[in-house]
């Protein structure tokens, strides 16, 4: 097969055929098309669309690409939960270790953050000891210790998305759905769990920036999951402000320790709860209630066994940063906005993200809220807490925030926190 | 400034600014923008277009990122020509000395074939002796010594546009009428020449296929020129039939040399003079009858001094390919249709031209024509000789034929040679 054509057809608006799919992703794994060629592919995907059946082709061979795993041999189902990414989205924290509580094994594969949003390997690595990087059978170790396993994944799986995602990363071809959902469900789909939940974030702080594309996002994975025997279920969810009251590595390890301690924010503990029925309702689980593990400390059990079965102290302080900046209410009133975007990238400024793959993260840098759209606020009151390591990475992180809040005088409608459900047509 | 933000404004369908079109070509030229980066702009570009100033400070870029001639100290007008290539278009090799002949010295950068069309330094070298490669004083000598000189671009004439090129070349990314534009124009414009008449072939054997294309590519080229300094034209030409009755390297000189002593097909001398006219009038040389000049021996004798300035024996026997095969009239009539792509085909399959750029071509392989659509034809007579080094190259050149012939009860229009001719507006 020739690459030259293979770009021709999807530049000229044609559909691929299965087999030049499976060629071309094949050859890009192995070095015989070119960075180059790839990246003009994905540009032409990326204006020209893939249908259905070529999204399911191109994830089918980017798992083919690479090792997949198996828990049937588990005596319990298996279930997990993906988030597009927001501002403040700690809920794979809380909520891994509360699945297990309730039932199910939860064998996460997780990522690091790159951009405003944050990642749930760079937040657990604020604990002093844990560790991201199993081998297939310390996860099965930790998965039978404690339920639940978060960690990196290895380079043996999907290899052909991990190499095309560094390449869309450098060239501009991110943004497509087509490539974002067979991205994310290669990785979910050779991960081999046998339930699906996915949390699709929408709004100023999410990738998507509309219900409508975050829909089709949500209904084109769902079905590339379903048809790979995956249960597969989505949410759209809210990402217009940060969730939760914390935003950072260590910062938003606390705030989860609180929701698994029966406390915690509302909207995190809202989410949370949702998320495990919906994990729970897919993997055949019944008459577990999440809420009750909440309260009767069982989840708790999970995090800290789930967290020492990786090395991790459950019980050591958390880093915190050196230098802290507050930012006041500037009128007496109604935080009627609190922008997720500003709020994620001020907290990256801060040093909680990072600009490139290989930079380091601080554990201790981010924003704390003490005030969430639609509640009343005092001028001169403390609005957000700003964390770093260091007072010089203040100026740009306000700069940040500038207009990414506003109070007023009127109360502002509180929009649901779960937009819409998606299943399987 | 940040190549990503470069490709996504351009993927996003907004314009670039002029600042980001010189940073972008120039770091791509310095390695600070990568191959995959480039090649993914460039499918951005050939999908969502670039307006005339994008074009224009594209060009004006990759000028600048090399030499630029200058034959100003030089006693007259200087004048090229530059076709978009087709099927047995030799028209440069009789063109440049006849021109030269008539008062004008003609500076011709020319370049060598890719897939079915044929390249001017391919047929040049098929001339024992003939050197392609001239340093800028050699090009000078050669030029004051016979009027004309046709050789290679040195590596100093727009370095971005030879990069950009052979990119485009390998990532699906030539066909673009605002990338086609640019790498000409910029390559004419660094030559120096101070008028110049484009070629614009239209139909099955070219590059553009209909009139309208054709003609949207030469008002953006004729823009380009007029814009810098150089008194541009274009004809739009046909070439939905060969052009003469040769097709191949050796072949093609031949014929060129036929219609320098004052013969040939009659569709070769009919272009060739034309458009030694517009050169003529474009650089402002009057009073001289380029037929005459094929007439009297004159084109021919500027031919020679040509071709022996630049180490070429113009009396040596063209190399010949050591086997033919005939493909036989099908029926009595009229030839109805002799498509100039499967005969380019046909000519590139057995050996005229190269698959890659670092292949060889063969000197003596190609096509000769018998009749041309109009002609009567009887059933059996020979349509079309075919030449090869090697009778193994014969099924698949058959094979490009097949379909690419057709005689019919009737006679057929004959459309004009000369379609229509674009100036600056």
């Amino acid at each position: 097969m020739d690459t030259i054509e293979v770009i021709r057809a999807k530049r000229d608006g044609g559909e691929l055929t299965t087999a030049q799919i499976d060629w071309v992703v094949d050859a890009y794994t192995s070095g015989g098309v070119a960075d180059e060629q790839m990246s003009a592919l994905a540009m032409a995907i990326l204006l020209n669309g893939m249908d259905r059946r070529e999204i399911a082709a191109w994830t089918r061979a980017m798992i083919r690409s690479g090792e997949r795993m198996d828990w049937t041999a588990l005596d319990r189902p298996t279930a997990d939960k993906h988030s597009t990414g927001g501002v403040g989205d700690k809920i794979t924290l809380p909520l891994a270790p509360l699945v297990a509580a309730c039932g199910a094994y939860v064998p996460q594969l997780s990522g690091r953050g790159l951009g405003h949003t944050g990642g749930t390997l760079d937040k657990l690595e604020s604990i002093p000891g844990w560790r991201a990087s199993l081998s297939n059978d310390e996860m099965l170790h930790v998965l039978r210790e404690a339920g639940a396993v978060v960690c990196a994944a290895g380079s043996g799986l999907a290899p052909a998305d991990k190499k095309l995602y560094a390449l869309r990363d450098v060239t501009g071809t991110v943004e497509s759905i087509p490539l974002i959902a067979s991205s994310i469900m290669s990785k979910k789909i050779a991960e081999g769990t046998g339930s699906l939940v996915l949390d699709v974030k929408v709004g100023s702080g999410a990738f998507m920036k509309t219900t409508e594309t975050a829909r089709e996002l949500a209904e084109t994975m769902v079905a590339l999951g379903t048809d790979a025997g995956v249960r597969t279920v989505a949410l759209l969810t809210a990402m217009d402000r940060p969730l939760g009251l914390a935003v950072g590595n260590a910062l938003e390890v606390e705030e989860a320790v609180e929701v698994l301690a029966g406390g915690g924010p509302a909207d995190v503990v809202e989410l949370t709860v949702r998320l495990a029925r919906e994990m729970l309702a897919a993997a055949g689980v019944t008459g577990k209630d999440p809420a009750k593990a909440l309260a009767d400390g069982s989840a708790m059990d999970a995090w800290r066994r789930m967290i020492a079965a990786q090395g991790g102290d459950p019980d050591a302080p958390l880093p915190r940063a050196a230098e802290t900046a507050t930012v006041e209410a500037p009128a007496s009133g109604v935080l009627t906005r609190l922008d997720a975007y500003a709020v994620g990238l001020a907290a990256w400024r801060l040093g909680a993200g990072r600009a490139r793959k290989e930079d380091p993260v601080s554990a201790g840098a981010g924003v704390t809220l003490h005030a969430k759209p639609g509640d009343p606020v005092r001028e001169g009151q403390p609005l957000l807490t700003l964390h770093a390591d260091e007072t010089a990475r203040f100026e740009r992180a306000l700069e940040a925030l500038d207009g990414g809040y506003a109070v007023g005088p009127a109360d502002v409608e509180r929009p649901p926190l779960v937009i819409e459900r998606v299943t399987a047509t």
